[in-house]
């Protein structure tokens, strides 16, 4: 089995993803496909007259202030627009994909964090109302059921709460807690960078190989939203995940060519 | 097995609607959601700057013009607001939903009409562009699965065309379509009006009972959308429904109320 984790920024291509994990899927690979939807999302909400707001929690984590008119939002972008493309498009294809959130089937499971500490202006600020949190379970056995009947799975955000409510989660964690639910040989993260960057954004200055033992170290050349995704990839490999490869999005064969291990391997 | 339906018009209560089947899940009740989302996808086309168009066929049947960027807004409030909302609620309520579009696992397929003949302003004429079809085939094949591991699936158009293409197709012909597939011995339809009323909207012209032989007569006093609403019905029963109960979907219990025979009951 693996994962692939697509992210929603502008450079990605999309079809050219959906085109490699078609000829894989044929070929009898098992797949999961999970995707983000980070930069639509600002573009609806644009223009729906809620521009997004993001905040930076005290420990430095960038997210998007989620309050429930957001969450909709969001919902709207990530299941109805994002998910229902790629679906489609794997649909014209040849592969029988049905698309998901966390709430279907409780599929990801996590905490709300109902508030946040967070730095404005240099000031610690408590944001109550927002829909955010961290997903902690993913209940595998809709997952399972589906590809057992020759489905592929392709999965989004929001999580589900313990109390049932929709949360905003990262789309990364989501798609490691997958990867290590299913034990995957491989966890595949695709965005609009060749992989983690010694010295960002100078892509000649990529890492091409991480020992699981050293992920501590290289957290110092992680930027922004890049750190997730390393602290992701570390929980994943402890969890179980065989390796994990962040990788490039904006190619031809983006999957095959992570799978041979271009990008950044992290073992 | 019953299929319930309920529409996504002004002054529904769908809280209630969840509640009640929650309750009729929970006593083994197998049941199978079909919601629609139109009143909703108006309000938000609106916002984005791309006020609804709806076109009436040559043959009379009033239809939203979909054009590509329609289509998308349609699937952001079908699939993303309202079915994940609903989603959402039924966990709550302690029911492991799961939300479909017809795109997912092909769920709903049909003809696309690439090409509509309209009447406009008195005149015919001829739109391209549109991604409007007709359900013609449900694949229950991914309902049945989901319904045999305790899942409860809560589907939602677009459906999908023969080449792939994601279609507006109107929610109780998908429904009917669904219910006479999976041979349900009801088909409920929910809507902001009591049932099929003989003097429009005069709510006291109720209609209790049609026997499905004279169907066709009654066509007569179905206006606008209704119109659909009771040749979805006739379709139904032709194919083996049980029973079809039009009903209101306003007030508490709804689905236990059709399910006692209170709306309009072919059969």
């Amino acid at each position: 089995m693996i994962v692939v984790k697509v992210g929603g920024s502008e450079g990605i291509d999309i079809d050219a993803v959906c085109q490699d994990i078609a000829d894989l899927h044929k070929a009898g690979q098992p797949i999961i496909l999970v995707h983000g939807g980070s930069h639509e999302t600002n573009v609806i909400a644009e223009k729906l007259g809620r521009p997004p707001v993001f905040v930076t929690s005290v420990s430095g984590y960038v997210s998007r202030y989620t309050d429930r008119e957001t969450l909709t939002i969001f919902e709207m972008v990530y299941c109805g627009k994002v998910n229902k493309a790629i679906v489609e498009r794997l649909q014209q294809l040849g592969v029988n994909a049905v698309g998901l959130s966390g709430l279907d089937g409780r599929l990801l499971e996590g905490t709300r964090k109902s508030s946040i500490k967070i730095i404005e202006n240099g000031k610690r600020r408590i944001l109550h109302d927002d829909y955010t949190g961290k997903v902690e379970r993913a209940n595998v056995g809709l997952l399972t059921l589906l590809i057992e009947n020759g489905y592929l799975p392709v999965v989004t955000p929001p999580a589900i709460s313990y109390d049932g409510e929709a949360i905003n989660v990262d789309g990364d964690r989501a798609a490691a807690v997958i990867a290590a639910a299913v034990q995957a040989e491989q966890l595949i993260i695709l965005s609009n960078v060749p992989g983690l960057l010694r010295d960002f954004p100078d892509e000649s200055s990529l890492i091409p190989v991480i020992e699981k033992e050293r992920v501590e170290e290289f957290m110092d050349f992680a930027e922004g939203r890049m750190k997730k995704k390393v602290m992701g990839a570390a929980e994943a490999i402890a969890e179980g995940v065989g390796r994990v490869v962040f990788a490039d999005a904006r190619i031809q064969q983006p999957v095959r060519n992570a799978m041979q291990g271009r990008g950044t391997v992290i073992q």
